[in-house]
């Protein structure tokens, strides 16, 4: 049980290729994905080697669960400050290329890159300017309270 | 709030499409994908009016989050009957095209044909043969007791 290895949670990697660090929730590291494309946001649970839900305790999940509601509705809040609706939440707890366990909070439109499919593994991320990305930053860890 | 509104739950009759009943949980409807390409089972909390997880109450989330557990693993055991070896759980949360709060339990191994990629509008489903549609169906509801 990954709870009970006294082995310390670090990041994996791959994340700090394709976002960047908004804060921590009580449970979950949160990042921006740094994709332009969408207000996306990733939940990192801070339990070092859990891949699935079922790795974290019932305790862990309900937290896990109450931070996905609320990174959602900062992600609605980062969509709103870049001037787009968020229409429909996509959640994805999928892993099969990062092996740590993370959930994907992506704000969907109508209108964009993937609809109505989903986001993964769709096109090339387009790079924030800088600009963009403190703003969406900005949004998010308000939202967060962090 | 749907909680509030008396209306009563009614699956979405797109479901009726691509996928069979399993039985229902405390809280969800859980339905079989009718894709044998993928051991796939889909919960649908009986909420009326849901479509986000905002949209439940913090107690039916923390049910839906153990119901999600529960189905993962009902997955798995499905996988195992149909003589494939699970490799990691894909949960998704889209509703893009069907208007009614459901969660994806995908069980994918890295021989499938979407690896590593989503699941979601790849390809076309196959249809299970009933012998084998049986076989994943037992499973399902041995491992969710329903």
């Amino acid at each position: 049980m990954p709870q009970a290895t006294g082995v310390k949670f670090q990041l994996h990697p791959t994340f700090l290729a394709t976002s960047e660090t908004v804060g921590d929730l009580r449970l979950c590291h949160v990042r921006i994905q740094a994709d332009a494309r969408w207000p996306w946001a990733v939940l990192i649970p801070r339990i070092a080697g859990a891949r699935e839900f079922e790795d974290l305790s019932a305790a862990d999940r309900a937290i896990l669960m109450e931070e996905v509601v609320l990174a959602g509705a900062a992600v609605r809040a980062a969509g709103q400050a870049l001037g787009q609706q968020v229409e429909k939440l996509n959640v994805g707890q999928l892993g099969n290329l990062t092996p740590q366990l993370h959930i994907h909070m992506v704000g969907r439109r109508i209108d964009d890159a993937a609809w109505p499919g989903p986001v993964w593994g769709v096109g090339v991320a387009e790079a924030y300017d800088p600009k963009t990305l403190s703003v969406a930053m900005a949004a998010l860890r308000e939202a967060l309270r962090v």
